[in-house]
């Protein structure tokens, strides 16, 4: 009898779980079916891309974007929208950015350049012999008398073999932050680098760079990957010279703000899920895939739960930062007031990796988390998401970590094998993003938030740990 | 003592089995790495496209295009190259192509227009009423009277909420294969449709359609996306008339090749597993996804792993198909003619879905086939190919399954967001693929290759079954 019992109490559990299943597979159809049909995010990407543009910290286009974000999350009727504000850095490239490789015979070849961001400028042009180096390494290795009164110039290409771009480029990224301290401990005059991108192309690629209190500084530049094969293919058979001439500098920090907008929940007000991208981006191209993209899939994102009638149980907020790029101000400020302010946050989506084709979510959490969210699996096998493992969640939300242990920290991940040939340039414009792909990727981001809503159970807290910022 | 001395053999078993899979793994890697670093096959994108650009068979470039291939695959050196003659249809599109929307005002606006594949032309400017319908089906319900002299308009769009962009494909194509017969029964003077693509934008698509014996024929083209929602937006306001001009024709049949290449196997040469795309395209862009890609993935996979020195037990066989577009004669040749030479095949891959990002691969084959390709799911994961399901093999060994039934086709798989936006378009260029996720494909190939040469055993032949042919 017993047993008898017990097997109509299991097969009324799994009728009620399977029912569960269907539900949530059709909610989820009806995600996908809103965003491909009347979705709103491309639209939206164009207007940030083409009616803002471009848009570091701390410039009157960034302005323009907090602006802009606030009409367009007002626009969509959520439950409040708001500004938190913050202080960011205000880096400013200038008017003048030139560089030439001057040859033996005193010939001179204009190259295309760009400052890094944090440089100080070259006042007025400056001219010296290149220092050769095929990476940081070798530069770290070299003596003083191969670099002192020189400029240097940093060879080091992202590993092509790295199946994941962003491991190529977490192999990388020293070469941009810290080759002016490194070529400066060493008397450089300089530190050019070849830009950060897997393509031979002719953009430079910017990004950010930092100097150190005890290193005299100096300025600091990318160049194409075409010129930098040149320089290669040429430095050995005569002496190059290089000329620089920039005006960029760093100037006082400006008040800017976090934009934020939100469906409260009907039954946990107070425990907060987020999801967000960053509103400012560098000061070329338009920023569209870093990260128009993830500023448009957030909002999208919400706005799809609100369009389908959702009524979620947590609050669910949609936050754009500010700086990111150069300082990530948004983030940290946004993580110590929302703990000041008394608020749980129980989880963080973010999206920064472009807007391409859905992969799957990184999880930076722990094993529960991860097992929660491959629980998932087969609800997103039909879009073609199957990636779901431990890494990395976002810069952005990584500051709430240190407020809320426990936390788990979700990072979209679409397909990474264009994302740099776009990234930090000119070529990062609103026509490189595909408006299906981007739709998909909203979908996906909402998707996932109803499910977390639904059925997240929240983890013990456990003893806060420091946690190495990620710029 | 039994027990232990079959624990034994388990675990000497098991240790061979991982030895076996770890050997695969560090096969395969090497086979990305190649592919990664010094891989050939964007180079051979590019000469295809600028070198030999468009081409249809039957024309002068087609024949370029067997030239190209032929010494490419020579280049190469394999074990043997050679052409196989085919008899391929001809069409021409001609000097004249040219469409006018004519206003009540009698104001003309000129639209691009392409004439699909397979058309007659209109022998000078025709012009008459549009007679609008949304849908193939709605065309077929229509009164004569209400088509009779027009010109007829299908406005079917591609479901933009399938996942899988080519079930969308399938349920449009019918539209432009069969439109000008249904519009010519109710007495059409041509037809029109909306090209078959996703995005809306300004590029019309062209592709086959065909005639029926007892039904008149009329002429047939495609407008742009953008050009079918102006007609939709503004057709019952006013009375607008469609104006004509083609000068497209059938000729008559052209000699032309399959271009084959191998490597002949060591322990059964007679045994074959294929690989191929198809060499010609269509007549306007430079077939760069549709199928330079595939001949360039094909090339490659067979370089690769000839590169890596590795010595395959079947004869492995690359085969640049001709006019998979408009007859497949080259892929029914090709069937009938290995069928008579006596040889097996016992595999067939194709790549004719573009050179995006990969996915996975579909099988058109049996359960027992299919547990054989999803038990290499680990070894594809570190790639990023995680989709392994039954589904299409392609158009060019289709005709394969009649000549050897048990044949396994496997189709590749790559993302499918971006392919309708430049399938059989002006915008179907090299610059429109990406080098490393052409790679990638070419190597997802070359493993895949490999993994059948060292461990697929032939499924025991099963009754000869007819199947329906797809073009």
């Amino acid at each position: 009898m017993r047993k008898i019992l017990l097997s109509l109490i299991y097969s009324a559990a799994l009728t009620t779980c399977l029912q569960a299943q269907n539900a949530d597979s059709t909610f989820i159809r009806r995600i996908f079916d809103e965003a491909l049909s009347n979705g709103k995010c491309y639209e939206d990407l164009r207007s940030l891309c083409k009616d803002v543009g471009a848009r570091l910290a701390g410039s009157a286009q960034a302005d323009m974007a907090v602006y802009w974000g606030f009409q367009k999350l007002q626009s969509y009727n959520f439950d409040s929208v708001y500004l938190q504000p913050i202080i960011v850095p205000h880096w400013d490239r200038g008017n003048r950015e030139s560089a030439w490789i001057k040859f033996e015979d005193g010939s001179l070849h204009k190259i295309p350049i760009t400052a890094l961001g944090g440089s100080i400028g070259t006042h007025g042009i400056i001219e010296a012999e290149i220092a050769y180096f095929n990476t940081l390494e070798d530069l770290k290795k070299a003596t003083r008398a191969e670099v002192e009164g020189k400029i240097v110039f940093i060879n080091q290409p992202m590993n092509e073999k790295e199946i994941i771009t962003f491991r190529a480029y977490g192999g990388c990224y020293a070469i941009r932050n810290s080759g002016a301290v490194e070529g400066s401990r060493k008397g450089a005059l300089a530190v050019v680098i070849r830009s950060i991108n897997l393509s031979h192309d002719d953009h430079p690629h910017t990004g950010g760079m930092t100097y150190e209190d005890d290193v005299k500084k100096i300025p600091s530049a990318a160049i194409s990957t075409n010129d930098s094969e040149f320089i290669k293919a040429n430095y050995k058979k005569q002496k190059m010279r290089l000329l620089l001439d920039m005006n960029c500098e760093m100037r006082e920090p400006k008040p800017s703000h976090n934009v934020i907008a939100e469906i409260r929940g009907s039954k946990f007000p107070n425990k907060i899920i987020t999801v967000g991208g960053h509103l400012d981006s560098w000061d070329i191209g338009e920023g569209a895939h870093d990260d128009g993209a993830g500023i448009v899939h957030s909002i999208e994102a919400l706005r799809l739960l609100k369009t389908l009638g959702y009524r979620p149980k947590h609050t669910l907020r949609v936050v754009l930062f500010m700086n990111e790029e150069n300082g990530n101000m948004g983030g940290t400020t946004y993580a110590s007031w929302v703990k000041e302010r008394g608020e749980n946050h129980i989880v963080a989506i973010e999206s920064d990796r472009g807007g391409f084709s859905p992969r799957g979510f990184d999880l930076d959490g722990n094993n529960q988390q991860l097992k929660f969210l491959k629980g998932f699996a087969t609800l997103f096998e039909p879009y073609e998401l199957y990636r779901f493992d431990k890494g990395f969640g976002g810069v952005d939300i990584m500051p709430l970590k240190e407020q809320f242990p426990g936390i788990a920290l979700f990072g979209f991940v679409p397909d990474s094998q264009r994302y740099f040939d776009f990234h930090h340039a000119e070529t990062d414009v609103f026509e490189a993003v595909n408006k299906r792909e981007l739709e998909l990727g909203a979908a996906s981001i909402a998707a996932l938030m109803f499910l977390i809503d639904a059925y997240y159970v929240e983890q013990s807290a456990v003893p806060p740990k420091k946690t190495s910022k990620k710029n």
